[in-house]
């Protein structure tokens, strides 16, 4: 039975461990492609969607988001438990719900927030392997937190983005970076209207530098003038990463 | 190169999602194994660490403790890093030091601490699935902190023993059985001296049903005086269970 077409937007949480990220690849399973799968096999069409954040392998989501077209009678609030049925346990829809048709995640005003998590202490703990990155460095917080400062606002991010990437315009937002404490773990949280490719995880790279005492925190200044990747530290590891928060406008 | 023979004592850190428990078993690997293979290879003679808790398939530990006794000269505090190096990145020997000749794990007092972690919502985190027991029934953390109060102290704890033990008594004391929410978590965290087989799962399985309503917080003093595992709840799953703290006396 058919009803009528609608677009429906889900919000997506993964534990990115097991996936090749977010992107249908040839050679792996990816959140995207099991989403088709389940979503295909529920609603009796093939279903393709589209994602707000195409992570890269290894990180994970608390809330990435995705839209897809379906003529299923199934109503849209109801889609996200009948597929979780069908999905492996780390991957979850945390809700469903019709939007506009012509809605369009990529191409509407949104706030993202990242969480880059680091594990300090002379030995990592089993339990947070997957979610963290483990140094047995000691970390300058208050450096860090200097450092920080000089990337909030309206930047060329040119410097913090992966070589290659094939973006119109490397300026970007940042609205808010803090890092937090979490008893033996740092939080670096990090909320943008927009990121670069390996943006997040070069700027976390780049702030343990600071953190160690490699790079000075006002060095942060001119290493945004350098618009050049070299001039930042290096990229952090993907499974310290989170997507924690998406917020339309 | 032979030393003289010492005592060592180990603090273990696992996620036991991949082990079959703590106990060598003829049909998988445990912790006891892993720890015995990686610290023969090390050492250059054949090793059998005695576990202070053989804790169950699925069970996690921030910090169990072991012994073995070794005639390595490698000094016992220089033994964790070596041996973390030859084991798997979720078992993790946090400590290693020197103790009496005569000294055993289960036959001197302790105090240890156990976590059992419900995720309370809807949906259950992806991220949190290995570590947390799911409920999406709403629980009244109220009535389990009221019928928590009639299981501390000294009790015999028959009804919360998995029929079939083999133990001496089952009189056993609890320090401390506290809840503590930590957001969509649920944090059911008791101390006691010793725990018999299953208890903490059996106790943390009795007062969900308390907190759903199916049973009355008062009735938690019946439940103990009935001497009868049929009168607790079920056994909560053994994912959800952390073995958190170890204190010797």
């Amino acid at each position: 039975m058919q009803g009528k077409a609608k677009r429906v937007r889900i919000w997506v949480a993964y534990d990115g461990t097991n996936y090749h990220g977010w992107q249908i690849q040839n050679n792996g399973i990816t959140i995207e492609s099991e989403l088709n799968r389940a979503l295909s096999a529920l609603l009796g069409e093939e279903i393709s969607v589209i994602g707000a954040s195409r992570t890269d392998s290894g990180v994970h989501a608390l809330g990435n988001v995705a839209v897809f077209d379906t003529v299923s009678p199934i109503p849209a609030e109801k889609i996200c438990y009948a597929v979780n049925a069908r999905l492996p346990e780390d991957i979850r829809v945390l809700r469903s719900e019709e939007v506009a048709s012509d809605w369009h995640p990529r191409k509407c005003e949104s706030r993202k927030t990242y969480e880059y998590r680091i594990y300090r202490g002379e030995i990592w703990q089993p339990v947070r392997r997957l979610y963290t990155y483990h140094t047995y460095r000691n970390l300058d917080v208050e450096a860090m937190r200097r450092a920080a400062v000089f990337l909030e606002g309206e930047h060329d991010f040119k410097s913090f983005c992966q070589a290659g990437s094939q973006a119109e315009t490397t300026v970007r937002t940042i609205y808010r970076l803090e890092l937090e404490e979490q008893g033996p773990e740092l939080v670096i949280r990090v909320t943008g209207g927009g990121f670069l490719y390996n943006m997040v995880r070069i700027i976390a790279g780049t702030l343990m530098e600071v953190g160690t005492g490699r790079i000075r925190p006002e060095k942060m200044e001119e290493i945004l003038r350098a618009l050049d990747r070299g001039a930042a530290g290096p990229t952090a590891p993907a499974h310290g990463l989170t997507l924690a928060n998406y917020e339309f406008l």
